[in-house]
């Protein structure tokens, strides 16, 4: 096995272990026998407990914002922006379903520095989900909305789904998607001002009459 | 000090030390000590910490239950309902802000028929709000999204202004019910199909030329 495939088992069940028992019950030990390896072996990957939780939520935050930098990245239209990013967030949950949760709810275990490294890219994510909103609101896509509780109320959409939502259920995946989209993206096109003066009427048509 | 006034001591006492420290590490001897009462004085009350936290589980999911009922019967207009059902929950949440933490993050602590209890009344919260989601949808005001994603979405916005709002900043809390509402309202009502049909063009206009 070579070395970054054990870190990954590594990472893999600290996680699950972590969301299962929470990390002030889970220990080193439970890690390296789920693991496969001894607490020495263990070692050589990590100092500590809080070093795996740390590295869980740097990875989760880390690929997190680089689904939302793709996003912005693919296209110049805010609203689509905003689609694109919604589905990489998704997507990213449902690849790694218990990594939102550890993040959210036992961050706070983390350590002054280590928690302000995982902060600051909350805060990137914040001030990039902010961005496309005030483009479509200089755009007039996007009605006047409080950018911040904009870009919380679409966070809390997104982080909230694992306590409520089953992707073997009712709802499929891609659908859920696409609802959260109509309702969230509705929400900020409701009420927009009209993109473009309209013309008035009897004013003169190109090219006259064909 | 009367026995309400006493009860309402320990109840708020208890949930600012679950609220501060977890169910987990805190104890009765605290929470007696901090209400100003003996151990037995606080088993007169309480049979044991998981009690406390029942009752407040309990009165918290009954109080926001109670508010949502006032709401859905105060008018027969079901944005008009969301509206003030929104208003409810978040002075539920401003006049209790610690309760919708406890009540969410530490509710899986109750023994299995108390945390029934109080699932069940959170089940009627969220069969109250898809009904009026679909009455609204059945009137042509609401856009036909899946009505549990959009009850979901909505608890979703309202129980973690906790995590990011504060009170005392920049925006005050009525502007940000306002906003909360346009940008959930206006999700809603985005691309729902027109109340009204809409009469042919050239048809003849009640009362002809004037």
């Amino acid at each position: 096995m070579s070395r970054p495939t054990r870190w990954n088992t590594v990472l893999r069940t600290a996680t699950a272990l972590f969301a299962a028992n929470g990390f002030g019950a889970a220990t080193v030990s439970q890690v390296a026998r789920r693991a496969r390896l001894s607490k020495p072996g263990l070692y050589y990957h990590v100092r500590d407990k809080e070093e795996l939780l740390f590295r869980i939520c740097d990875s989760s935050m880390a690929g997190i914002l680089a689904g939302a930098r793709g996003a912005v990245a693919a296209t110049g239209d805010p609203a689509k922006q905003l689609r694109e990013l919604i589905r990489a967030h998704t997507a990213f949950h449902w690849q790694h379903p218990k990594n939102l949760a550890i993040l959210f709810g036992q961050g706070k275990y983390l350590s002054a520095e280590r928690r302000r490294r995982v902060v600051a890219m909350e805060r990137e994510y914040l001030r990039l989900v902010r961005g496309v909103i005030r483009e479509g609101q200089r755009r007039r896509r996007f009605q006047r909305v409080d950018p911040t509780v904009a870009a919380f109320s679409l966070f809390a959409m997104l982080n909230t789904l694992d306590g409520w939502y089953d992707a073997r259920g009712r709802i499929r995946p891609r659908d859920l998607v696409a609802e959260l989209e109509r309702l969230y993206l509705g929400g900020l096109a409701a009420g927009a001002p009209a993109p473009h003066p309209r013309l008035p009427r009897g004013a003169p048509q190109q090219g006259g009459f064909t």
